[in-house]
């Protein structure tokens, strides 16, 4: 992806991230990026497209930071599995910014429908990752059993997180939660 | 509470799931309730007065449409706690917008500091009664494991219910998902 558009998706989550999808506008985008409305649209088209490809490059961030290789949890599925879904609640601007801008994009898609397939799409692909995971963690349970515990742990992990940014929990104690569900959706260790 | 005032609420939450918070103005409150903005003024004293109240609405409309009695749950504790958090999830214009109005002031909350003190407070009234119903359902478990528990499942059902109504999962789907995290939070059946 050149420069100039990875740019302009990280000036977009920030906008996002600061004052909601609804208060993205290509012109404030534009200023935010130090870029023209013109190139805006050139590379994305119109808003549609620069919302789609907000959701993937968000995505893209999260894998990122929740995969940065821990040398402790090298080779452990269970711990990698953790750790995929625990560094989702992470106090760094980074986090809290990718974290912000993606429960706003979810909670925008209840009133916008033209959102709504991009963040499914979205979803799934974040499901079929702690899909795999919870397969490598747990070899000997059941597909659809792994994708209904991804698709519960991720959708626990959105209301966590959400509850943290709107104040209704403290981080350490949302991190407590999620990773008893972890272990709730795994067999008992040792077995 | 006053007639007036109730319909001044109902009107509130019926804007607020299809505009969103930040579409709620007075003056268009007062056209959809069909009082004047100084009657709003009145019983509410400003716009954050009335987010508090209409949160409040909110949660006792919900406590109403997740205790109506079935008969075949009446006096079985487990079939009442799932029936509370499941009853959250039905594709009826009541609870649809009641949970369009929950989740997007929940959202709004990540971005108006303003409105977090009363959303924590009605998540707290929230978790409070579902532990009540885990410690009927599970009454040789601890309080804390019971109030843990309620957090995740309420935690679980706002980010299940934000993918329904965001297009992301079907609705029979989500049921299921919490339907069997539910299962998992308590002893197996007939310990």
């Amino acid at each position: 992806m050149s420069d100039r558009r990875t740019e302009i998706l990280r000036a977009a989550t920030r906008v996002i991230s600061r004052r909601g999808v609804r208060g993205l506008r290509v012109a404030e985008l534009a200023t935010e990026a130090g870029v023209s409305a013109a190139l805006i649209y050139y590379h994305f088209t119109d808003r549609a497209g620069i919302l789609r490809e907000t959701l993937e490059f968000i995505g893209e961030r999260a894998d990122r930071y929740t995969t940065e290789q821990d040398p402790a949890t090298a080779g452990d599925p269970r711990a990698e599995l953790s750790q995929a879904l625990l560094l989702e609640l992470q106090d760094t601007p980074e986090v809290r910014e990718n974290s912000t801008a993606w429960g706003e994009l979810r909670a925008s898609a209840v009133f916008d429908p033209e959102l709504r397939e991009d963040l499914a799409r979205a979803t799934h692909t974040w499901v079929h990752e702690i899909a795999y995971l919870l397969g490598q963690a747990d070899p000997t349970g059941t597909a659809p059993a792994h994708a209904s515990s991804a698709e519960r742990l991720t959708a626990l992990l959105e209301g966590l997180s959400v509850r943290w940014l709107s104040g209704s929990i403290p981080l350490e104690h949302a991190r407590m939660l999620l990773a008893e569900a972890i272990e709730a959706e795994l067999p008992p260790r040792g077995r």
